[in-house]
């Protein structure tokens, strides 16, 4: 990458170099000008379509491109941003982005985590061994119901409890009685134990309601929150996060269809960079060997770019989750190291007595710190 | 489905009916509660978890699976009900979500089209024939070049033009000066040929500038904007639409990773109902024959869904872009109908005098009246 420019790897599907070198043109335009050849001025073709620095046979039938890109063209808009990385681009087939490299003029728009890795740990009091969040659900129970299991988990010692992201508004358990009641019950299981369980409800989208949302969780005391950014919005998520008052856990749902073998996004470069890059502490993903087919090796890829060093944005925790037994914590903590959160539910649920799970759970991680 | 249900139905990759059955309950468990069976009250699984209503082969190892889901679980809440519909399960591989059937419960806090296809008529005064939507562009022109370009379209006779999406806040054209300036030329050149033409400002998401931004689109004049709801938030297109100021033309830009062949989310149920329901008057997409690999099968489906009776919901105006060339307007036209809005750009660029050219089309877009 030349200095100051946006360095994009991507890798193509094509049967030749000819066409590898056709589809590489063609994306360079898309991704700017977005208009044919000879209708543009030599000026904007030297300053706003990007380049190609490199292209590589990287297997058969696939090629990898790296191409940078000016960053005035983005003009420090998130979604111009999108655009250039995967907007237009997205509806070709057989192309994926897998790398990229920032400069510090587009960092500069981007809030990364506020509290992140050191930051999270600080609040919960834990120095060294990995974080244990528990989630609690499913959608159907009461309030009430919830915040009893709220109260077992922090009971147990557990550093954070989340809502299950599908937790909005449903008549059931109401989004400002349920945050009352969970934060309640996890600041009184707190007040018992000499426990700093923090609780962080699911925070809903709609404009319309998150203005008064987000009163209903400070006015509540809770410290943070989870978020969907693909559902909240990833301009909104950004806009949360420069707010700097609120933990961020950001959860992947509606973010899978990125993730083809041929076409899309790498889970590294969406969870691990944009999901921390737009405010994230931590990235939930779905952890190899769960209920999902993710590999050992695409998490792990998902840990590096969430601790990486990135000019002034702060490394967030990566929160592998779907599926983790409790039993097989220790094996993963050997994999991915102390600097990371196990999200766990249905596990502790499936061993009845929440408190006494979570606390066995607890003492696993605290055997596994380095 | 049964009255009342949201109805979805999915084609799943599955190397047996075996298979394909354990698919579907992981499926209806992970959509809903999300939570180990066992764990929960057989009331939840009666009330919270999706019900499969049938199952069957569609081709060598896929299958066709409709299941059913009370929309109380919903909540009212548009990020849930993405959830429900491809959240958790997009993490899945070989999942595709390939219809919807939409309870009034459902529909109810989906806003759809505040013009729609009559309304847009209206507005711009065009009782029968297709209507013509001019591409302003590319990124790097100033705002006076920008303003030119639109007042040449407008001259020749253009019924709307809009901002490429890439258009935001650039140093070259920064968003008030540009929406100021286009928007004046477009009125000046009204007032000269007795025209009605509409310019559309592209919207940026970002949440902290968006109040302002709508004040320079109210303050200039702007009838509406075009927005790309993947990036703008799904849930703050829906805010907008709500208001019921504005026409909203929604963008494609960074869909393209869920039209996948065997994951990922039809694009008519997309683009043509998701799209519509949250909002948009008129839904852009890539035409087949232009730069993108999409079939004419694929773009009948949405403008079919993009038309078609779905409660109180007006229908929204189609509109093929990406490559349309200006000779084949008559043919894509004969296939599509009259209602429908043709989005060219480049195709006019090239033939260099913007007035001339889309005048010269337009001619061919009165031929095509029915």
């Amino acid at each position: 990458m030349s200095g100051g420019r946006l360095g994009l790897t991507y890798e193509l599907v094509a049967p030749s170099r000819e066409a590898a070198r056709r589809f590489a043109r063609a994306l360079t335009v898309e991704q700017t000008v977005e208009i044919p050849e000879g209708c543009y001025s030599a000026t904007l073709e030297e300053e706003v379509v990007s380049r190609v620095e490199a292209l590589e046979p990287a297997g058969e039938g696939r090629w990898r491109l790296a191409v940078s890109v000016a960053p005035e063209i983005v003009g420090g808009d998130l979604g111009q941003l999108l655009n250039v990385l995967f907007g237009n681009v997205s509806l070709f087939q057989g192309l994926r982005l897998v790398a990229v490299e920032w400069p510090e003029t587009i960092l500069a728009d981007l809030p990364g985590p506020t509290f992140g890795i050191a930051g999270l740990r600080r609040l919960c009091g834990v120095e060294r061994r990995p974080l244990l969040c528990a989630a609690v659900k499913p959608v159907g129970k009461t309030a009430a119901e919830l915040a009893s299991d709220c109260r077992s988990f922090a009971l147990g010692g557990c550093d954070l409890v989340k809502d299950d992201h599908s937790l909005v508004d449903q008549a059931s358990a109401p989004f400002g009685e349920r945050v009352a009641r969970c934060q309640e019950a996890v600041e009184r299981a707190n007040a018992e134990s000499g426990g700093r369980t923090l609780y962080l409800p699911n925070l809903p989208g709609d404009p319309a309601k998150l203005a008064a949302r987000r009163e209903s969780v400070r006015s509540a005391g809770c410290r943070g929150v989870i978020v969907s950014p693909m559902l909240f919005g990833l301009e909104a998520t950004r806009h949360l996060a420069r707010s700097r008052e609120l933990v961020i856990l950001g959860h992947p749902t509606f973010s899978g269809a990125f993730f083809g073998a041929e076409h899309g996004i790498a889970r590294d470069v969406l969870l691990g960079q944009l999901y921390r890059l737009i405010g994230c502490d931590g990235v939930i993903y779905v952890n190899a060997g769960g209920r999902f087919p993710w590999t050992l090796e695409q998490c792990q890829a998902v840990n590096a770019a969430l601790r990486a060093p990135l000019g002034r944005i702060r490394p967030a925790f990566p929160v592998p989750a779907g599926g983790v037994q409790a039993r097989e914590v220790g094996l993963h903590l050997e994999r991915y190291g102390a600097d990371t959160m196990i999200l766990i539910g249905g596990s502790l649920y499936q061993q009845g007595d929440l408190r006494r799970a979570t606390a066995r759970l607890l003492s696993s991680l605290e055997a596994a710190a380095p």
